[in-house]
């Protein structure tokens, strides 16, 4: 099975919930998917060429909790490097970094450790899902904030239509389906 | 390096903090040893050398929210077999199936989609820490409920003299690493 067919496949078992987790949203479950063996192992091929391609300096994974956490350590540990985590306010031990982001009414608030990012490493910050695009711009902010270098955002799906990739002009932001 | 260096090497790397999430408690951080590549690829090695040995016919690897989403991925992607999620109460989308855990104060509630997990198919259930066990205790109900078979639990990191694995009598329980 060529890439395409691969992806093609795992789009075929991500679910699709209306109205979930609230009226008007159309939830992409990749959960869904992931009982399946083969979409398993497609998207980790998927996931390894496209860095291997677009990112083959990057030296950290940052995953956003929770989902993100799929595939972060997956990744480093094929790749030969370490991994780290952006988690919600008061999750992490130790001296932590925070970022502020907007949600529809608040905010919340992103942290990593400090010791999480060497200054100048080279960082993908890596998710499922590219929606509005507020995490993933705290989450840039935030590595920057450690001192990192992001060399870019992978994420499995992005809601095209809602154009959170112009929140983050300043690196390279690459999905594997569009919807 | 040979298993136990391995998992010595780890060791070394996890964080100890004291009086984190509350006063009393000596939180063990394996994020702490994840920003190292080698941590990450022994840990890999172990956890699937682990699963071969003494769960060589399981079918499914369910990874609790949110720090047994690191595993849970990476092994089923590596052992050629699905894998799925149990979450916190309003997570996941579609029909679930539920169960409450108790907590210090109050009570808290898990799910898993009803699709997740095939009648008979054979689980283990991973995280990163066995504490009490109560949410050990029931994420195995849960799987059961779904009409799974534990094989086991496997965690990275085990308190042993909170005796949490007594929660969990009809299963084997396994970890790397004792506290």
């Amino acid at each position: 099975m060529n890439n395409e067919e691969k992806l093609k496949f795992i789009k075929q078992h991500i679910g699709a919930y209306p109205d979930f987790p609230k009226k008007g949203i159309l939830f992409r479950d990749i959960f869904g998917a992931l009982t399946n063996e083969q979409c398993c192992q497609y998207l980790k091929a998927l996931l390894l060429h496209n860095i291997r391609e677009k990112y083959p300096n990057v030296e950290l994974i940052v995953g956003l909790e929770s989902r993100g956490f799929l595939f972060n350590l997956m990744l480093a540990s094929e790749l030969g490097i370490g991994c780290a985590a952006i988690r919600k306010k008061g999750k992490l031990p130790g001296e932590c970094l925070s970022m502020e982001y907007s949600l529809e009414y608040g905010v919340d608030i992103f942290e990593m450790q400090k010791s999480a990012v060497k200054p100048g490493q080279k960082v993908l910050i890596i998710d499922d899902l590219l929606a509005t695009g507020g995490s993933l711009e705290a989450a840039y902010k935030l590595v920057r904030k450690a001192g990192g270098d992001v060399v870019g955002c992978l994420v499995i799906m992005e809601m095209k239509f809602l154009e959170g990739r112009k929140k983050l002009p300043q690196t390279k932001v690459h999905s594997l389906i569009e919807y």
